[in-house]
């Protein structure tokens, strides 16, 4: 028997901790593992040796009965550490594998993004070149959804979620009045639309807002964006209007970066993509218009979010063990969806090349010709990941979770 | 037997819908009254002549089992019409009381803030000057809770629920890097921090985030401000601040107003309260620093709004309408709490001179004496208010509301 090192890294997730309660299932099940060690701050604590003996954490028999599956955020904490090549770097390799030895680590399993993929696989390779068994698995995390060779990726059906509630929240609360109005809606993602897009599970039966969808994949362009709302504003008073913040010009000039604000102490403002539109509508067209910028909840709204993430997250963790025990190394757990109209998934192994560093954007024939809506196709490839409701404690009027003591305490 | 018309107005909540039920739930109780028309657009819909007929939209035993009841936003939609004084304008008063004889009104009930309650307040006096026996209640409603004569306001609850909720949250996913970090939270509330102090109530036994609450009632001193932070980062690198929009300095000046800013397009740029103070940090302690503004989802985040504060929203409608039936006109129904550790309220009627055109701040005794914190006192008056969960339905990923096209199809 052999120990578990778990850690977790990047931006965190409401799904991220679902995960790592799957990695605590996952071992418990494996007879080839005793400890599990939780690394805390990602692959730092390991250089640190700060560890957490998590191997009592879990005693439940599924991993939803355990309060860390519905914690907002990263349990063991982050970094954004990359690690070196090893032919660049051979001592850190050392350093981290000598620490692999004295715990007695037989696998190493990390919960987190593309830049986390690639630390497993350069730790992977490393390892067979010096012969070590220690087995390297990757379980993926980003509410971008952005990872390549998965069909999706724990923490997005979450934040889809929120952002899809949110915005019928929002279309209701606009509707109010009967001037004309417009609220843009400013969404995470840099370089991949998957949360704008999500913007669209909105519209119901009675209501089509958000009428507009502009996604980083497809170039702004501003006149486009002055006709559409005049052209919707023949039908409709109420305009609600969803955007990346990544979204730029067809030379690649992002809107929000390009920005000359100076605040009122003379420091350089960087305004929000949201904000220029915001005083672009007002310039143009002389009507209402608010912003909204949906920023951190949309990532750590766990009262709210998906069950079928977060059950998906943990059975990424799981699985991630198995494969492991079974004798893999350098892998990512990850989602393969089965064809047919019922969404079903299975759990299989991605190759770490086509993860490590890529990125995955909306294929251009899932957003409309004008590049201001998603067609249906994009709509029911969202629509099951946001299904179902996780059961989260409420005491006192709060929702209850797991402490997060031992990260902010010094 | 005569009719009852109902309207709603000013900012919708979370509640305003709640109180609407209750309204109906009352007239249907009470012989006296038969029909019960709803005004869309506030006022303004009396005038236009504009209702739908709600007399059977409540069938249900009580308020709570009624769709309508957890709908965000108004559902009758609202206005930002004020009422001129008879002595100054007779015709519109003629106007709206031959409307009121055509449709044979015995009642008519506002639910909205303020400026509402001064509509009722003239409504009434005009009627009891010409005789009339139409009866005139209010009933309150407003996120901020900065209404006179009522221990506090349908809406808020929900609202800092919502604001403690997203605090907790967002502690969490702060907690997880070792750097320094500011994280700002901008809340609503100009003139009053009732919102802004309910950040509090995300305190727990493991999480003392925020460690420091900027309301509008004390004048803000960036200098104490650079100095506190500067002091909480000795013992913890992950700071958490709750500011409202409406903090300014000792001469009465908003932070945000003065902001001098342009965007990329030459457009006068109006800084968020947030946004500016992250600049301040950023640029006086060169640490991470990131500001969120809440924004709509405060008042329109039905799917974790407050059963005491729905409950009590219904109850306040129901009486205003039973007050009616008894006589009474020119009053809002006002939540009395009794005194006691264990929170229970009746439901009495707002003197209106109080009310209308007023505002109520929190007393500088609920505020620390640096001017940074809220006192336990304050804690303790509103840790009642965001008890209880709504128990709202869902299908396909989404919570179910009822529809709002009447209002935004023409």
């Amino acid at each position: 028997m052999s120990n578990v090192i778990v850690a977790q890294s990047g931006g965190p997730t409401v799904a991220i901790n679902a995960s790592l309660v799957g990695v605590l299932a996952g071992a418990r099940k494996c007879s080839e593992y005793d400890k599990v060690y939780g690394s805390v701050h990602g692959i730092e604590g390991v250089f640190e040796e700060n560890f957490l003996d998590l191997t009592d954490v879990y005693t439940e028999n599924s991993p939803e009965e355990n309060m860390i599956f519905s914690t907002p955020s990263s349990y063991l904490g982050s970094c954004r550490y990359k690690l070196p090549h090893f032919n660049d770097d051979p001592e850190t390799y050392k350093k981290l594998f000598n620490i692999f030895d004295k715990y007695d680590v037989g696998a190493f399993f990390y919960i987190g993004g593309n830049d986390s993929m690639d630390t497993i696989m350069k730790l992977a390779e490393y390892g067979k070149q010096i012969g070590s068994t220690i087995r390297f698995g990757g379980v993926p995390k980003t509410v971008d959804n952005d990872l390549m060779d998965t069909d999706h990726t724990p923490g997005f059906g979450s934040a889809a979620k929120f952002i899809a509630t949110t915005m019928l929240e929002i279309a209701h609360d606009t509707s109010v009045y009967q001037a004309d109005t417009v609220t843009i809606v400013e969404i995470m993602g840099r370089d991949a639309g998957w949360l704008t897009a999500s913007a669209a599970l909105a519209r119901n039966s009675y209501s089509s807002l958000p009428q507009l969808i502009y996604l980083p994949e497809v170039a702004f362009d501003k006149d486009e964006f002055i006709g559409s709302i005049k052209e919707i504003l023949k039908k409709t008073n109420n305009i609600l209007v969803a955007i990346s913040e990544g979204i730029h010009d067809a030379d690649g000039n992002y809107l929000s970066a390009s920005s000359k604000a100076e605040d009122k102490f003379g420091h350089a403002q960087l305004s929000g993509t949201g904000k220029v539109l915001e005083s672009l509508v007002k310039a143009e067209l002389g009507i209402k218009c608010r912003s909204i910028e949906l920023s951190l909840p949309q990532r750590c709204a766990a009262h709210i979010s998906s069950l079928t993430d977060l059950r998906e997250a943990a059975e990424l963790g799981e699985k991630a063990v198995e494969f492991a025990a079974q004798g893999n190394t350098g892998y990512m757990s990850s989602i393969i969806r089965k064809p047919g109209a019922d969404y079903s998934c299975e759990i299989g192994m991605a190759d770490l090349t086509k993860v490590a560093n890529q990125e995955k954007k909306i294929p251009r024939e899932w957003i409309n010709e004008a590049g201001n809506d998603v067609t249906s196709e994009l709509i029911d490839y969202l629509k099951p990941l946001i299904q179902g409701e996780t059961n989260v404690k409420w005491e006192n009027g709060l929702p209850v979770y797991k402490e997060i003591k031992h990260l902010t305490e010094s």
